[in-house]
């Protein structure tokens, strides 16, 4: 077991980092004092940044993604397509998405999966909001972009159920083998499920 | 290249995390998100305890290292011996050594280690402060902790020309192979090293 540190400010600082997901107590120990080798005002900045990140930061009241205004810029973006949204758990996949160039319709943040061992259920996330929007009118097609995984596929299946009767088409993100590598290397459930959903070749 | 994140209070506190060593953009994102999926509280703490942190932080006068207190617990310790010092880099070295239950007298902490590359020379180190320590008497043992690099021999080096004069016996930390590994696997130098500073049999 190691010593204590020999500052309560020191341990109070590596306590803090060390809170954070992946983040070791041997990292934060270092991640501090790199800190204390830097100039007071950008340590200090660093801290105020984040004692108000709560408050300075807004979602859109559209697609709840991270926004600086009530709408965020995707959502306000005339020129993007209002008929199509997609479903997604998180910001990163917004980002992830809006990387590829391939889509040019709305987003929905759900702000994660159905999870009971985590003790998430369909109240915690932003399901009842897209049923909302869904129901408003104005919308042809919903994709659901989750994860492919247990939970994912468990909060596809409840969305389906909720907006079953709006008359909206639902589709899913294609599962398949991933672009660029040899077959061979594929996972068996990847591959199998890249032909059963096999496309026309154009 | 990656698109703009949609907030520029979430830009900022990406920005912030990404500064510090081995943490990148994605990294920053993931940690940024976990944050705010936290209390608000335990956030707005977390920037405090870091906008007042080179504040809160205090040097012992004697040895340098972190402390609470003017003289830190190590050097007001009446049980610790005096007349040997150690010198270190770095408080995690403080740290390390006192893991080892092997060492009961005082420490040295220089603040790193002189490096032309990096800008750093003696006048940026706790040299000088060595220097009057030693002259000051009642030091019998200077051991030299340093890390086995050019920056450390360098250091090693200077450091014993400065004390020369002063009587006081110099020691560096034995080189050798590490414990528990096979001798096969140890690097030739450290071997080589090892053979050279052999010890008598006990």
């Amino acid at each position: 077991m190691d010593r204590q540190y020999p500052s309560a400010a020191l341990e109070r600082a590596v306590g803090e980092f060390s809170r954070l997901p992946g983040i070791g107590r041997k990292t934060a120990l270092r991640l501090v004092l790199h800190m204390l080798s830097r100039p007071e005002e950008e340590v200090s900045t660093f801290g105020r940044v984040f004692s108000t990140l709560k408050q300075d930061i807004r979602y859109c009241k559209v697609c709840h993604n991270i926004s600086d205004t009530d709408i965020c810029s995707v959502c306000a973006n005339p020129k993007r397509d209002g008929s199509v949204v997609c479903v997604v758990e998180n910001v990163q996949d917004v980002l992830a998405i809006e990387n590829t160039m391939q889509f040019n319709g709305l987003y929905h943040v759900l702000g994660g999966v159905i999870s009971p061992v985590d003790g998430i259920g369909p109240s915690d996330l932003q399901i009842a909001s897209l049923v909302e929007r869904v129901s408003a009118g104005g919308i042809d097609e919903v994709i659901l972009a989750l994860s492919p995984t247990m939970e994912g596929d468990t909060t596809n299946f409840f969305i389906s159920r909720k907006l079953s009767g709006f008359g909206v088409k639902l589709s899913v993100i294609a599962r398949g083998v991933t672009v660029g590598n040899n077959l061979e290397y594929a996972d068996e459930v990847s591959l199998g499920r890249s032909i059963l959903d096999r496309t026309p070749f154009v």
